[in-house]
This record gives C-alpha cells, structure tokens and sequence, in this order.
C-alpha cells in the first residue's frame, strides 16, 4: 500500500495566537483532506512575522508532502504572507494580469470604489500558478518545490472554503490520487466517556490494527470515530460496516446518528419523515433551541416556531401559564415546563414541542436550585414528559447541554425510546 | 527591557487534525496568556501518535520558555500523552496518592461509579509536579526540564480553563514575572477592512515602533487591534489611551465597543442605563438574535422575550401582522418587518424591539429576491426604522450576519445614530 500523503497546515496571524479570533479553518481543512484520503500530520499556526513564518515553511517541506498556508493575504500592512513566501522562494512580487482583472470585476460587480491597496492584492510571486478567486480579492497560490506541494489561501473563512471547495480540492484530487483513508461516526448522547467505554471494550480490544477507534466527548455527546487505512475503497466500506453493526446492539439507545448527522439534523428528518410539524417555549435557553433547529436547512417544513418567554410575564401573558403555577411552584419547576410545552403546542398549533427552564447562571442558584438547575418537558399528541437536569456553572455550557438534551427528549419521543433516567447528571 | 516569556501550545488529538472537533481551547489559552505578558509564538496540533507528539515536544522545548499541552489524558486506550511524556522526560508512571484521593472523591461526590480506567488516570510521571484538578478526572502535572516550563493539562474545555484560571495562571505569574505587553480593541460594525485602512492610514503611518495595528474582520465587524510592547504598563496605558483617541474622530460613527465588548453586552448596558426593555420577532434569525442577547449574563434584566414566527401562521395569528400584507408584500417585506417589530414591542410591552425576515438560503430565492435578501426593523417609542440587507449565499452567515446587523440598527437607536445607508451590501 502508497504511504499517505501528509499534509501541513500552516495559519499565520498574529490575532490566532493571541487568541482574539477563533480559528474555524483549520478544523474545516483538516475534515476535507481526511474525506479525500489526505492525511493531516500537523496543523501549526505562527504569528505575522516573517522570521516565524519562515521557519514554518521549512521544518514543513522537510515533513509534509503538501503545505497549505491560511491567512496574512489582506491588503493592509500587517499582512505579510506574499512577502515572505518570495522569500522562501528566493523571487519577486510582480502584477499578476489575470488576478487584476478578477479583482477590478469584483469591485465593479458590487459598485464599490477600488483602492490602491486592493490593486497591489494583483501583485503575487513569480513562481507562483495563480488560482482564480472568484469570492474575495486576496489571490491564491499554487507552488512546488522539491516534491512538495505549497497552497497560499487567504484565511477570511468564506473565501477559502469556496476557494477549496471549487478549485483547490479537486486539483488535489487530480494531482495526488490518493490512498483511502475512511471514517465513521457514531453519534452518542447520554451517557460518559468512561460508561460507553466499559459498554464497549470487548468490542475495542477485538479490532483489526487497521481500523482505529477514538472517542471525541463534547457537550453531553460522546462521538466514536472509527478510521480505516487500506487500499480498497469497497473492503474498507464493508469493514467498516460490519464493525457498526457489531458494536450497535451493545449501545442503541444512546445512539442518535452516525457521520455528520447532528442531533437538529436527526429530530428534524423524523419530523418530515412523520409529517409532523414544531414549535419551542424557551426559557433558560434563551432561543438557542430555535436557532439549532432552524439552522438546518429546510427546516421551515417543520419547525414553525418559538416563544421565547425569558420574562415571567411572556410565560402568562403570551403562553397563559397560569400565575398560580409560578407563584407556588415557581419558574424553574416541573409544573412550569410542563404548562409551557403544552401551551405553546395548542398555541402555535404543532404536533409536537418542546420547553425549558432553568438557572443558566451564574447568578441566580438558591440552596434548593442551585445554577444548573433546569427543567425539560416534551409535549406530544398523546402525553407530556418531563426530565431534571442538574448541570454545572457555566452560562454558555447550561444553554447549550439544555438545548442537546432537549432535543434529545423530543428525539425519544419521536423513536418511542422510554427507559432514559429521570435525572441527568452533567456529562 | 527584558524579552518577552515566548510559550508554545500544542494540542493532542487525531480528532483536532482531521477536523472531527473545533479546537476553542488553544484561542482562549492564547489570550490569556496574552493577557498576561506571556507571547504566544506558536500553536502547533499533532495526532495521538508518539512520535509526532516528542518531535512537536523537541521543537518547542528549543524554541520556547513555557509549552503548554492538552488532550490525551482521558481514561481510554487511544489517549498517549502520560506515556509519551514519559518516553520525553525518560521516566515512569506511578500511582500518586493525592490525585488519587481527589479522583475518588470526584466520583464519590456525583454518586457515580469508578473503573479501573479512572483510577489508572492517578497514574503520573514521576518528574512532574501534580496540579490539582478540582473540575474532572484527569490530572494537569507541572514540568521543568534545562530551563523550559512543561505543562500537561486536560483537552476538555471546562476543565482546561478551570485549571488555567485557578490554578495555573496564578502559578505563571509568580514563576515569571513577565514583561508587559497591552492590548486596546477598537470593534467597528458596517464598514469593510479596506475602507476603514483608508480612513485611518496617516494615523496608522504615525503610530510609534512598539505599539502595531491589526485589522481583525469577522462577519460583518472589523475589531482594530492595537498591541504595545514595554516595560512600564501606566506609561503603555496612557500611550494606548492617546492612540484611541486620537483615532476616534476618524471612525466616531463605526465604532460599537472596545476590548472584550460584545455587540450584545454593549446593547444590553444601554438599555439598563436607560431603565428599557427589548423583544425580538424573529423570521429568518430563528432565534438566534434572542440567544445572542441571552448569552449574555443578566440579560434577564432588559430582554423580556422574542416570538420566533418562522412559519407564516405564526406571523398572523400570534404576532397579528395582517394576512393582505403578507399576501401583497411578502414575508420578506419592509411593511412585513415593520408590523413584526411595533406588534411584538405591543405584544411583549417592551421599550424597543428588533425583527427580521428574509431569505437566508440556500433555497427559497427568486429573482426579485435572491438568497441574502434579508429586512430588518426596530421600533421604539417614537418611531420604527428598517433596513434592506443584500448579503451572500451560505445560510449560517446570513443568519448570523442578519443577527448582527439588527443589533447594530437597535443600537444605532439607542444612541441616536441616523446616518447610516439604507442598504448594507455584505462586508
């Protein structure tokens, strides 16, 4: 079997090491070069300065079959990358014809007036093939030296992923042929790393060096990731196939889905799948369930919409939870939720719904409901059910575990899965 | 003046080369230490694979003071970072008393079961200090070999920044004093990169060698970061201080915050100060305007709630926007937005509200009005302004753009900005 073709990943910038932007390209190359059997060994990310760079760059050749440089390509001063590749190419930045024409098109396209600095984004490397930007006006480089393979990108998220979605991927596609590398996902929720581990480890011991196993636990979801090397694309299928249906019975109830499904993604391909329909009465989690779910797209056939009742007086007002509820059980109760779910059903007229509420924090918590306290309910056509939750004593972390359990209680509902405990303990 | 502590962070994890998870903790370990005085030179992310995490190990011990380390210490057999520490350190793993003790309390606390696995997480280098980890059952361990800090902490986030925050942060600041480096964050909304470089190039021609500009844009924002260097942090304070003012009157009108501000944390202190509330309806944001505004902790004070009308029904009967207007405008409408907006301010009772509808895609365009064709509203007490959005084709940055833009035109109200374009072309 032909070794992988190992690929770098270089990101320049001095905002990503000082941590002031989130760096959401990389994770995006790493999964594309893995879908197309390109093995990621390193991701680096150095800061604008072309000492550093440069340094990157070499201790990359001297590893990587393929080096792909995010970022640095902006027109403004602090943006260095050209500069430093002509040194690491020992040429010269010279116009680039066709980058200037792209880059007049893209202003004159949007009636916006074009600067100097724009005009000298034309201006690339010598020994450079020239890869049209049609999304942005920072260019794209194709180099090789010394059997590696060199792409410079710039690092504004939009354009590189068209521009590696529509030209560089398939020219890599082209140019390396590579070996199969295969992934699947099994998508857990539920239950802990460990637990799901212990469930497992028979099956773990008993898998062929070829096929690795790894567990990603993030936010009450445990991912298995199981990765196969080989040279036939078909066999590794299959091998893979048959390793799933091995471990499935010994985990089914906690399984929601497999590769890129998402929990929203699940719910919702039910809910079409039954021609049902959705609506949300949203406390503690502030409308985050709603956005999950009207992320996907295409969800406008299911989801119809939310109440977001933050203020006790949207819940009684715009829900009509009775006052009474609230003054004796209070906000973040069983009672509560309850009423929520099942009024926000009748009121956007859904088959099904869902409700939370809680103390997200960090103020808020009392002896009795301390912060993480939240109450779920889902409403169906035939039964309301409710579950507590004590979570921990992050805000965002409260909202965002509320929102996956709370979908997965509708989930559950929607497949008939009725043995969950009732009290679910922070993963 | 002495050189700044240059650190390097390497995270451990197939899952993070190939894209299967988003690494949020090395951008929030990088601020940090940014924050205080530490220079992060390098990340670097290699795969659970020995030889790749000792040569990531060797480079950095060469280049850097300090390199922090997370991921691969959970209890399954694919997590190799303890053992190949120990390989880089040439020493062996023990059992240590105190991390077992705290391990077993954690699982005695949550009233949960303990395996063998997690007991084998009290296994450590015998080199390494342990530091006490409060927030899971892995162990963080302290390293110092030829004049270079090693730290090995966690990869899940909670306990990462648990660790970092409570104990590891304090424990740098002690060890090494580090020189000053300061940061001011100007954030501009509704201006792209190359307009705002025009604005403000004498002034950036004119900064002194120590104190360097970034420009910072990301979805619809442009954040200018200004980074000085020096050993006295008042006089860096007052030099930074001096740069911000003398670039204000260049920018006054972009301009929403500085530093760690939000769009949502700025909207929701102007509404405190004004004793305001606010509510959302929402068409195309699906919620998501409501939970960025709900992130934000205290929220409760100024956001009573937000009616998400994603399907038509909802729009007529609980918001009450007339059925011959959405029959004769459209959904995506300026007289759409604007009944959306001044019902749910009447519905919720609150001061000021937002709403938004359009198309966010990737289906649903026509060509009178194509995906990106979005109208966003506000209405306050004396009058309801709306705003054409023309942005581009991928659905999450249409939802997130719309969400911006809508706080940026509430805010744009609150302090009394009226001279803005009426159409806002994706930045």
């Amino acid at each position: 079997m032909r070794p992988a073709i190992r690929a770098e990943i270089i990101t320049i910038g001095d905002e990503i090491l000082f941590g002031q932007i989130s760096d959401t390209n990389t994770q995006w190359i790493g999964a594309e070069l893995t879908s197309i059997g390109i093995r990621p060994i390193r991701k680096t990310s150095v800061g604008d300065n072309a000492e550093d760079i440069l340094s990157a760059l070499q201790e990359a050749s001297q590893r990587a079959d393929l080096v792909l440089i995010t970022g640095g390509l902006g027109p403004t001063k602090d943006d260095i990358t050209k500069q430093t590749l002509c040194r690491f190419f020992s040429t010269e930045l010279v116009i680039n014809e066709q980058a200037l024409e792209l880059i007049t098109g893209f202003f004159a396209k949007r009636g916006r007036a074009m600067t100097e600095l724009n005009r000298q984004q034309a201006a690339l490397p010598t020994n450079c093939t020239y890869l049209e930007n049609r999304w942005g006006t920072a260019p794209a480089m194709w180099f090789e030296q010394e059997g590696t393979v060199f792409i410079s990108m710039p690092g504004v998220p939009f354009e590189m992923k068209s521009l590696m979605e529509n030209v560089i991927l398939p020219r890599l596609r082209t140019y390396y042929n590579p070996p199969v590398i295969l992934h699947r996902i099994i998508h857990t929720v539920g239950i802990g790393e460990s637990f799901l581990a212990e469930h497992i480890e028979a099956w773990e011991d008993s898998l062929p060096d070829h096929i690795r196993l790894a567990y990603l636990p993030h936010l009450g979801q445990v991912r298995l990731r199981l990765t196969a090397t080989g040279s036939n694309r078909d066999t590794l299928t299959n091998e893979l196939a048959y390793e799933v249906e091995r471990v499935m019975p010994l985990i089914n109830k906690y399984v929601f889905g497999f590769d890129n499904d998402t929990l929203e993604e699940v719910v919702g391909r039910e809910l079409v799948a039954q021609g049902a329909t959705l609506g949300t009465a949203e406390s503690c989690t502030g409308g985050y369930v709603a956005h999950r779910l009207t992320s996907i797209a295409g969800s406008s056939r299911y989801f119809l919409g939310s109440v977001v009742s933050y203020d006790n007086a949207v819940k009684t007002r715009t829900l009509g939870v009775p006052e009474e509820v609230l003054q004796q059980q209070g906000a973040v109760s069983e009672q509560t939720v309850k009423e929520m779910a099942e009024r926000v059903r009748v009121l956007l007229g859904t088959t099904y719904s869902i409700s939370t509420s809680g103390i997200a924090g960090p103020d808020g918590g009392s002896e009795e409901k301390p912060v993480g306290t939240v109450w779920i309910a889902c409403a169906t056509p035939t039964q309301t059910v409710t579950r507590l939750l004590k979570l921990g004593g992050n805000r965002l972390h409260n909202i965002q575990l509320t929102a996956t359990y709370a979908l997965n209680l509708l989930r559950e509902q929607l497949v008939k899965i009725d043995e969950k405990p009732q009290i679910v303990h922070q993963q």
